[in-house]
């Protein structure tokens, strides 16, 4: 499925920088075959690295730079000074065509700049949207927009809604994937003026989307939906409360089973089940959020991950390079533009009729 | 301190109906004193139930009426026809002053639509506010709004920080509540133009608020601030997201420990802390949310909540209406508006000298 495909990454990126990302190349190379990667950083510090991790060695040619972007930079700031840094090049790679995908666990902000600007937005999508995975009971659901920008019309909300289905089907291997618009309520009623003209263009956009309507924020970890879509400034308000809840529990959990003999003797003889239950949380098994409606793959992994979660990044990264991802969103994107036509050119009055008509 | 205080209860509320509102008020009774209540609902039902409450009997008078909400009434036209139903003579008791507050655990949507009828917005607040508390590891914090309406603007968002300073101070004890602003980052840079009006309004309401700035979604659970405010639309969107995941979380854990023996048993040797870890995340301890702004307190409490989560909904209208809650909020609202006045008259060009000045 993945052969021959090339993934530009960014090796500088992260918190632990390239140690990191070296030992998830590692773990991806253990178990996957069919990719290469292009490995951008400074070569005496990816060279130490890779002494440890003989499988991933075989697999990249570095890129060398000693230029990259500090995890606190200013983003207008960095991605104007940025060209020529590894992560720069990582996403410059894709625009010249030489990899499929880049993948960085640099600044968020900066990132998102920079690849807008290098790769520039798909024709006929309005704004890009950062995607992620959030875990549901029976597997995960695809979120987004999680913090590109912080408005979306009904418009841009449906061309997310495609962009969603189509991730969905190359990540999360969904055929038919559902969509449902994050609203308040689900009755019809509910919600803003934009959500409403979203739910009304989502049944109308041209192709035959799987859309059920409105969902509320607890339906996200139900799962009630494959693809939920919101704007960026709820999308990310959701995310992370949820995160910071998810958290708060685990927490809980952890100082009222250390806070007694029995306790800490229970969590021992439980431990597998245990390690099942953290393992089905686990932040890094969804890690990998993706910037869609781009003129190429850029995946952001978590900056704090670990080879574990670095891993499943560049899994997401392969799976998107793939996929039919790009010729899917080019054509449901041009289906929606000309049912917005046809329903903009049904809404303008024809002056020579109508007010007889209405008479 | 709620030495002769009246509270109104609408006993026809909630999934359970009278039987649940019943046990919540013999618990109430059993453990606090000096409130009385205003059973509003069937007589014939109330007495049945009240049979088996012998402390609730004592301190109640039921007032009664055949008339009630249902749970799926819609709220348009349930708040017109509503007149004489449980639901409308509990919150018709505050209005005329023989009671200090209400409580119901019938439909949202019909109590609040019916509470800002009965009851009015108070004198310089421009809208209500839905205000509930959310766990976090040293206790809870306010939030607000969590619904009532689903935008707000700037002045709006300060005045719902006024108020929730208030209700901390008169619900969780707080002397100094800090307030955060919910946005998607810390930085004074981020989100859209009304938060950061309402920021800088904030820092100048004319009264010595604890506002600490902007706060994203995962700082709510971690008890980050006192108070965090937001629109109806994003405090409803992140508080479900959060009650989902949380939701998930447990779910997981009881699914994990219930999959194997080992799991089952060390469940059962770790009992006592698990059911420690299950109090403090159990919602019905922070049961019980209150629509501030209105000329009057009321608490709605959650629909399918039992006879604890009830009890403390009633803790919370006890605790209202032996605040000072109103007095507060009418003396900080005076200056806010004193305030924005003030800055909107320094806003206003000076005609005469303005342009001289700038040369």
């Amino acid at each position: 499925m993945t052969e021959n495909c090339v993934i530009s990454i960014d090796g500088m990126g992260g918190d632990a920088g390239c140690s990191m990302v070296v030992a998830g190349l590692e773990r991806f190379a253990s178990s996957r075959g069919g990719v290469r990667f292009l490995l951008h950083g400074d070569q005496t510090q990816l060279e130490a690295a890779l002494r440890s991790a003989p499988k991933a060695r075989e697999i990249v040619d570095i890129r060398h730079t000693e230029k990259f972007i500090a995890m606190d930079a200013k983003p207008a700031q960095a991605v104007r000074r940025g060209k020529g840094s590894s992560m720069w090049n990582a996403i410059e790679a894709v625009k010249t065509g030489e990899a499929a995908a880049a993948v960085s666990a640099g600044n968020t902000g900066v990132l998102m700049g920079m690849s807008s600007m290098i790769l520039r937005t798909v024709s006929g999508v309005h704004r890009p949207a950062l995607c992620a995975s959030w875990p549901t009971p029976h597997g995960v659901c695809a979120v987004l927009d999680l913090g590109a920008d912080i408005t979306a019309d009904a418009e841009q909300l449906v061309e997310f809604g495609i962009m969603g289905e189509a991730f969905a089907r190359a990540v999360h291997q969904k055929e038919n994937p559902s969509i449902g618009l994050l609203n308040i309520g689900s009755e019809d009623i509910k919600g803003s003026e934009v959500l409403k003209a979203a739910a009304s263009l989502m049944k109308n956009c041209g192709h035959d989307v799987n859309y059920i309507g409105f969902v509320e924020g607890n339906d996200i970890s139900a799962g009630v939906a494959d693809v939920v879509v919101t704007d960026g400034f709820t999308g990310n308000i959701a995310l992370k409360s949820a995160e910071g809840a998810a958290k708060l529990v685990g927490d809980l959990l952890k100082s009222s089973l250390k806070s007694s003999m029995w306790g800490m003797l229970g969590a021992m003889i439980a431990r597998p089940a245990l390690k099942r239950f953290q393992s089905r949380v686990d932040p890094r098994n969804v890690n990998g959020a993706v910037f869609l409606g781009l003129n190429g793959v850029v995946v952001k992994s978590h900056g704090g991950t670990d080879a574990l979660g670095y891993e499943q990044a560049l899994n997401v990264a392969a799976q998107m390079a793939a996929s039919r991802f790009k010729e899917e969103v080019a054509a449901n994107i041009e289906r929606l533009g000309e049912a917005v036509k046809a329903a903009s050119q049904n809404a303008e009055p024809d002056t020579t009729s109508t007010t007889e008509a209405a008479e």
